[in-house]
């Protein structure tokens, strides 16, 4: 056991230990719930429980009185045998981890959640996975998803460009869910790649009755087998814990922040569903295996802004960033593609000095028209480019990737208007609004 | 006819006036559409078409050639008998404008839409409305609403407040669609109203065939005599054109760009349904017609800034705002409400400063909950205010009010964190996800 200090002694003059479900009193609230080993960023001043609704708290002890309601029983996990050896039948997957809770088990003897990344944890905690791949694990970071920084999308994507130059059939890549999508569309831009790339993740942890990590995991290994050779993002299709649907990775967008099925293909449909160990194709535009040659265009240019616009935004936050020589800003504006007017002289500024101003609107759903209404047409005049059917956080990432790969404004320009990893469609968004 | 110099000697020379359909080729392309008068922005270097799929463009005309396919018929709109005398048996209702397609009706002989804001020119363009209210229409401002600003809240809540005061029964708001939700949001917490509180508009003008503006109004007068003493939203339920939903004011978004089903709540349900000309209640925890007396508590604090996060996001931008004295800072995080870790040290200055920091999600469904990762509790020490369910939208709106309702920061505080108008709700938000 880890607590230590005023902690330990509570505990001891208690006799409870980690996994024993207790009750913490404080004035007039009580806690009921499993204690669990202290966590890294505690002090001696909390104890962390696991109350019946699946979540972890820290309850400071200060004034508390502290109950033993029952002693726990200390399951432990049987360890499968890891077959250590490749089987020649099965194709090879690498599972890469950034972090994040998916590819987390926990440790019942000491009631923590610690990272799985090798193989040997990965396979212990969802043995299926040996009949369907032989799985070579490998953590490149870890990091929680809201830290994620565009210098780690290149960093990541080599890491895969690796794994598919040793010759795996797939990989699949282990992330926090907060800005899975932001990565998933960084992996689209840079990555021309001839085999399918999985981003998966868990919105629970693997410790929690109703984890979806398990699912996804499996569902994205066998996504990683598949002909479709894009960048996707593997996560619960409903709430029930039956199917994944495997996303565009550049159409996809968290959206909600605790149920199992956030993720949410947007302005178009996922390109498959994953059920009972199989694929159902959805559509057929997809880019097939080894059509393409491993390709990483991985310069990048993190000097782009996204701002949401909103009654009463301050004009000089434009300015702001012009003086601070951004390359390249975003504007998540309202409607069709609108902001209030009086950004619009910074705006012409920013395009005289060649800096990219791109607009995508903060409804999420639909397409950019600005020919419609008078602002919009004011904003093209500006040199504002609207980025049709593209979500906010596709068109930023798309900006941060599109500066690197040319300095000429006009190239980058025709680069953001292009249709280069499925984020621009067509079509009439119409019919895909979650309505 | 508006036209002048180059365009009026073209058009002149082939005999085509406003309302023909003429084809305009350009190199290799040809526009079908008829032709419309000069818009106010126009130069004598383009003619404005409206196309077949109803919108209307600015065609340039050097290098075009143009030709006449048809007469225009110069549709004349019959103008009803308008009553002006006031019916003793209907209610009275008003109607203020503040800009926005709903209230505009076009004027056939030159092709112009322009907007009605008089009650006549109002019940000449929906003459139902004479069945069911004594209208009256005033016009307060004519702007678009991406031009909207928290100083405009103010005006509108006040000029409603005064109809209230003369006797009306309810009020209904025409407002332009992009930052309807914000205004809706701003008049929920702005006003104590005893009866409904109407904001509608449209998302195709009155001039097209697929319009809403029409079926949108008569709801919102239908539901501005109803007992739901609320500021709500009226909008299209569904893309078919026979039912609108009445919308919580705090708790709406616009959802898509086009789409006359734009309207959405979020983490609820809407109030009613109105279909048929009836109001059906689909829930009924709402405000009851007189159960409060009319308040308009108008002190707001426009300094107040919403700060959209992503990777790779400049924590700089929060120290901008704290030296240019803002008062409040809306962070709309990734997932249960987390930013970047690097953004914490300038959240904790603005904390010791006396700067209310609030977090909302960008998942806009579900809840944040700041207490279950690490990021989320070190982001609570530092001071950040959860927002619970509200839309960042909504709690941007919520603390430019709440700082003009006081000074002390504890009692600013303790504000964004109480329910006022129906912005934050107990129960979970699960089944409410538009998944």
């Amino acid at each position: 056991m880890a607590y230590k200090g005023l902690a330990k002694k509570l505990l001891e003059k208690e006799s409870i230990k980690v996994g024993d479900k207790i009750r913490v009193k404080k004035d007039n609230i009580s806690y009921d719930g499993m204690l669990l080993d202290r966590p890294e960023d505690a002090d001696d001043k909390h104890l962390v429980l696991k109350l019946d609704n699946g979540y972890n708290i820290g309850v400071e002890i200060e004034d508390a009185r502290i109950e033993l309601i029952e002693e726990g029983s200390k399951p432990e996990i049987k360890l499968p045998p890891v077959d250590v050896e490749r089987n020649p039948e099965l194709p090879d997957i690498s599972i890469i981890s950034t972090g994040g809770t998916v590819a987390s088990i926990i440790d019942y003897q000491t009631g923590a959640v610690h990272p799985a990344f090798t193989a040997d944890d990965l396979l212990r905690a969802n043995p299926e996975l040996l009949d369907i791949a032989n799985i070579r694990g490998k953590a490149i970071f870890n990091i929680l998803s809201e830290n994620m920084r565009p210098e780690y999308w290149v960093e990541a994507a080599n890491a895969i460009a690796k794994e598919i130059e040793d010759g795996v059939q797939g990989v699949v890549v282990a992330h926090g869910t907060d800005t899975m999508h932001y990565t998933a569309a960084a992996l689209s831009f840079i990555l021309k790649t001839p085999v399918p790339v999985i981003l998966t993740g868990a919105q629970r942890s693997s410790d929690r009755p109703s984890s979806d990590a398990h699912l996804n995991l499996i569902s994205s290994v066998i996504a990683a087998k598949s002909d479709i050779a894009e960048v996707m993002v593997c996560m619960h299709a409903s709430i029930d814990d039956r199917s994944c649907h495997l996303h565009r990775g550049t159409k996809v967008r968290k959206m909600h922040t605790s149920r199992r099925d956030t993720f949410k293909s947007i302005n178009t449909t996922p390109i498959a569903e994953i059920k009972d160990g199989k694929i159902k194709i959805l559509r057929e535009d997809y880019r097939k295996r080894d059509l393409v040659e491993l390709e990483v265009r991985d310069k990048i240019e993190p000097k782009v802004a996204l701002i949401k616009t909103y009654p009463g935004i301050n004009p000089e936050i434009l300015e702001y960033y012009i003086d601070k020589d951004y390359k390249g800003i975003v504007i998540e504006g309202t409607g069709l593609g609108h902001c209030p007017e009086d950004l619009i002289p910074a705006i012409e500024r920013a395009n005289e000095m060649d800096i990219i101003v791109a607009m995508a609107s903060q409804c999420l759903n639909g397409r950019v028209n600005m020919n419609v209404y008078s602002t919009g047409r004011r904003l093209l005049g500006a040199g504002v480019i609207p980025v049709a059917d593209m979500l906010p956080e596709t068109a930023y990432v798309k900006l941060v990737w599109a500066l690197g790969q040319s300095s000429d404004p006009e190239t980058v320009k025709s680069i953001m208007l292009e249709n280069i990893s499925g984020e621009i469609e067509d079509k009439s968004s119409l019919r895909h609004f979650q309505g």
